[in-house]
């Protein structure tokens, strides 16, 4: 049980009274990780970059991703060329926000797991 | 791309090079990191306790989560009792090293995610 749950008059949806469980309401889905780990990294990316990223997501995938995380407000589409359109996704500051638990990943990934 | 990635003479599993996505290998399934939080509150926690926990996780979910959590060295399973024999469950420090990712999403939603 979380312990920042609050008691509320009307139910909610389970979990999302604790802010452990709103957080991975937004970032929890495989794959988002790894979309944020490139945006944090390269502040821009079209779709084809964050494609060709090495763990081999489906165009699909990502896709749905990508518009999770704009509806969340996490990252923005934004237009870098108009003739030809062309787009690429940044973080918000909402997203860059995100920084610090990628971080905390790499930590604990480098300290506590070995390479393959 | 993540950046830690490093040049190997033979293939490896697309990801695995990269310390985020090693993390995202032990912690990354759904439902894993709200059994972590409720190991990081309580320290020790009995089966059903973790299954009463708010967030609806079917028994054979949570089943299977500790398994691989414990095949990772991240959790350990005690017996607390001998007659009749009751077990819990227990971070090891590999497991305890996961706290500042728990900390930094909790602090994450506290921020930029409202109430449901």
């Amino acid at each position: 049980m979380c312990s920042y749950y609050v008691s509320m008059p009307k139910p909610l949806k389970p979990g999302l009274s604790c802010p452990v469980a709103r957080t991975l309401d937004v970032i929890g889905a495989r794959w988002t990780v790894l979309i944020m780990r490139d945006l944090l990294l390269h502040r821009a990316r079209r779709f084809q970059d964050l494609l060709d990223s090495g763990e081999g997501m489906a165009a699909t995938t990502l896709s749905d991703r990508l518009k999770t995380l704009e509806r969340h407000g996490v990252v923005e589409r934004r237009m870098y060329s108009q003739h030809p359109p062309r787009a690429e996704y940044v973080l918000t500051e909402k997203g860059l926000a995100l920084g610090p638990i990628v971080g905390a990943m790499r930590e604990w990934g480098q300290t506590y797991t070995e390479w393959p």
